[in-house]
């Protein structure tokens, strides 16, 4: 089974910690620049599932999300890309500019086509873009699940990725090649413009409307 | 009451005029290259709604939907500019490539734009972009609406477009300026490849997740 581990206490972090420890089986590796600190917000999740440690510590699990900011987690690529190597590195970010009016990426790119190139020996798996942190407290909806999109490259590090997530209560498709992320990441910019302009901010995801049930993907 | 215009007879001008002879008050008039096969078609759909007649008599109606592929938009924009003058012309198009592997707009233009650009003097209303033509037959899927983004500079004619159309089985949103298109018809092209992967082509379109219910836009 893969191993996973989140890195960072920010919203992103702390959401994508308390989901995994509650549904997945095994242990999630929680790093942190102050493991301390983890350990503290980890009480208040189910506890027994996470196991606190560095940044560092975090570098062994098979799978990593890195719950920095887009640019965070550049120079954290750039800086592990050894231990990285062979790893399936989960990109969830989406690289909005500093007043949230735009990108820091051109049109025709996306973070996570950067970070693979980035780290051209470890596997990048686009997930969660469209996810703002609350809906982590409640991603089913009227009970609809919010749908996760997932990208890659490569075949089978998405059907590991989404075997592995699945039971997490969200629906994850399989969403194509990482450079779907252009489209992906744009698309969470107009969530943001549409939950603040419908009074729901943070509070906003998406679902593709006409899939029955997310059926095994081929 | 504005009056309401769609052109052409292909999938999504059936399914435009079947919908709206169905819900909107008042009468839709069809525009057809030959009223007469507008006429029988139209025998299939609440016909006492519809009334039927060439190009050129579509373009009497206040808001006017050219209901064909992105290129021959711009053509008919082009020559029918001065008729256009102070319309609302709402563009439904996304303007992919032959092979649909990609758009014949660069990365951050629109369809949308390029419309308003052809036609200074006419308010561009973009809408019905996500919702594959066969989601007409249905839009409401397990209970819940598809959702249509409506998009617009000109404020006062989107909400009066979002007003007219209400009635619609859809869920009209305010998603903002046209510019969003360039977005939202790169959406369009990922539902596409989602409904391929999944099996639901051409039944597909999206649902924005957290909005309650659609609330009088602000």
């Amino acid at each position: 089974m893969k191993t996973i581990s989140i890195l960072g206490t920010g919203n992103m972090g702390k959401a994508l910690v308390k989901q995994a420890a509650a549904n997945l089986e095994g242990q999630v590796l929680w790093g942190s620049r102050n493991p301390q600190e983890a350990a503290e917000l980890a009480k208040g999740f189910r506890q027994e599932r996470i196991v606190t440690g560095t940044y560092e510590d975090a570098l062994q699990a098979d799978i990593i999300i890195p719950a920095f900011p887009a640019a965070a987690i550049m120079e954290w690529a750039q800086a592990n890309r050894d231990r990285l190597k062979d790893k399936i590195v989960v990109d969830i970010a989406n690289p909005f500019n500093a007043d949230f009016s735009g990108f820091t990426t051109a049109w025709g790119e996306s973070s996570a086509e950067r970070l693979q190139a980035l780290l051209p020996e470890s596997i990048v798996i686009g997930a969660f873009k469209n996810t703002f942190f609350r809906v982590f407290d409640n991603p089913v909806f009227q009970d609809r699940q919010s749908d996760v999109l997932v990208t890659g490259d490569d075949e089978d590090a998405v059907q590991q990725f989404i075997q592995r997530f699945n039971p997490l209560p969200f629906r994850f498709l399989h969403a194509g090649p990482l450079a779907n992320n252009r489209t992906i990441e744009r698309f969470t910019l107009l969530e943001l413009e549409l939950a603040v302009r419908y009074g729901t901010y943070p509070y906003i995801s998406l679902q593709v409307f006409g899939i029955p049930e997310a059926v095994p993907v081929i």
